[in-house]
């Protein structure tokens, strides 16, 4: 990833250091959050300085590693145990967050150097993860193709490339004259924050649209594809993903577009026989009610957007069936949304 | 309409004075704008003080009437020519303001109380449609529906019940207990500013929705019907309305949920032969970027809300093709979105 012309990652380790972008300042100011202790890698991922699957899975197994470097001589292992399940809490229900753990935590038996070894493995295989999604899902992008996507599955999601947009950065590094349509992504607006910073960043013709739009321009001739990121994707190919998906999903059908889901092998559960039998969470509504957003003195405030007297309901994901999707972009090669496929994919039999 | 236990009209006309409910500061202040003469009644029509087909065509009547009224001796026609020319230039593609400003004119050939009289007749025309909109709609709403509504076609549209709203009024009011899923409705968030704004007024259950999460709702089989407005009804049955009806549309015929649009006679245009031939009004991006909204201070101020290097797009309006709607509902009747049932509502051979 490019950030005003320099080469980033979402989070690094450099010596006993973790290095992060802030999003909570994106996108209205570029900081590093710097943590010298697993406490405070724990505190970052806990108020979502970093946030998305692999990010925080990345994350986490770097605070596991530093755990290793700090613990005292005596006590170590009261002091590995207590970190473990310090950063097992910041984010309980991310299944990526615990894998790294677990994977560090067992290299780190052996030793110190041993653990950070394997942090920086999975960070990397993360990377390596993206932009393989990005080389596959680039043999399916025209040339001058118009893009639609939804929320943020970009690299701030990960540690690089992304899946939803790794396709995208594949396509425009080699030469492809693309154009991104934004799906602000109401209520936390990733899009509108996130995606459309990346495709800043990223120098790609891109313009952010209302949620309420895409049936709209679909209907017009000017979506030539859509595609999404995911948070989990069911044993038969159900995609749950962030609310608005499925909208965009039904509308891609009505208008005959093709609708496209990008995600590493780590994304699917089959331990979820389809999509309606995972509960989607539900969030503050405060989230509608209220946004953040730059003063014209160059301030972040808050604001109450709408009538104080109402309550508002916040479905944080929705589930898109199987049918409504062409195919899921993989790191391992593009596979239908089939049962079948998918365990080929994972190769179990 | 009820606002804080009093009964309210959105515009009406003492001795020479228009009032209105000043839509600008709504949901957070709720104020009446008084205009004394005509140009001030045009300076509310034309920074939107007042809003929504009915209330600006009603606004517009009475403005037309006060300059009867502040006509001089001298100079009279002239007067009354310029004033004409600058109220239809207010918001010059209003089709109910010329209709309005037109029948005001004439009637005050006869005399100033003329003007007066034709155009509260038009304001209290408005209401009975409305009410006549309220009852035909009461007659489909079960007695403990969840209802989707899209955008603000509530009584601050018109003069008094509104188009969409109108049956959840009458439903409300004999005694059905029903419940209103509010589209938040941006990117000027009419939904979850002015109808969540109303529905409280009038105590009824609601909550406000991310535009994100209808087809989620509707999937969970939470939503039993949708009733939305029309800026414009072609005379096969296509509707106009505010961007985002056709996403609701689309997942609402998907998952079987019936899909009404509510709009009086006059909404109806049968110059425009389909929904296609109308040209979608693009709006300003800024609408999408940044927003007002309330301080913990109580002050209204505005923020930008997305990636300050961005572009944005903003189609007003989308159009939903005649068979996504199950049907309308107008004050002469609930008819079928057909040419032949809409020339025979409009007593037209």
């Amino acid at each position: 990833m490019v950030v005003n012309g320099t080469y980033y990652l979402t989070v690094w380790m450099e010596g006993q250091t973790v290095f992060m972008i802030d999003q909570t300042a994106l996108p209205f100011h570029f900081k590093i959050y710097k943590s010298n202790t697993y406490t405070q890698t724990c505190y970052a991922i806990e108020n979502m300085i970093i946030r998305g699957a692999g990010a925080i899975g990345s994350a986490a197994g770097y605070a596991m590693a530093q755990a290793f470097m700090e613990a005292p001589l005596k006590e170590t292992v009261n002091f590995i145990e207590n970190a473990r399940k310090t950063i097992e809490n910041t984010r309980p229900t991310a299944h990526d967050l615990f894998y790294a753990v677990e994977r560090v935590y067992i290299a780190g038996q052996s030793s110190t150097k041993q653990a950070f070894t394997k942090a920086d493995m999975i960070a990397h295989q993360n990377i390596e993860d993206g932009r393989l999604i990005g080389e596959y899902g680039n043999d399916i992008i025209p040339s001058k193709a118009h893009i639609e996507t939804h929320c943020n599955a970009g690299w701030l999601a990960f540690v690089d490339y992304g899946s939803a947009l790794s396709p995208v950065y594949i396509a425009a590094r080699k030469g492809k004259d693309i154009f991104v349509y934004v799906d602000e992504t109401r209520p936390r607006s990733q899009g509108a924050r996130l995606t459309a910073w990346e495709l800043q960043n990223e120098n790609i013709p891109h313009a952010i649209i209302p949620d309420n739009a895409g049936a709209h321009l679909m209907q017009q001739g000017k979506i030539d594809m859509i595609i999404v990121g995911a948070d989990r994707i069911a044993a038969n190919g159900d995609v749950v993903n962030k609310t608005g998906t499925l909208e965009k999903a039904i509308a891609a059908k009505t208008f005959g577009i093709p609708f496209y889901v990008a995600a590493p092998a780590s994304t699917f559960d089959l331990n979820s026989y389809n999509g309606t039998s995972i509960t989607i969470e539900e969030r503050n509504e405060n989230e509608v009610h209220y946004q953040t957003g730059l003063t014209d003195n160059g301030n972040i405030q808050k604001l109450r957007l709408s009538n104080p007297g109402s309550p508002a309901i916040n479905p944080a994901f929705d589930v898109t069936p199987s049918s409504y999707v062409t195919a899921i972009i993989t790191n391992r090669g593009i596979i239908e949304p089939k049962n079948e496929a998918i365990k080929s994919m994972l190769k179990i039999k």
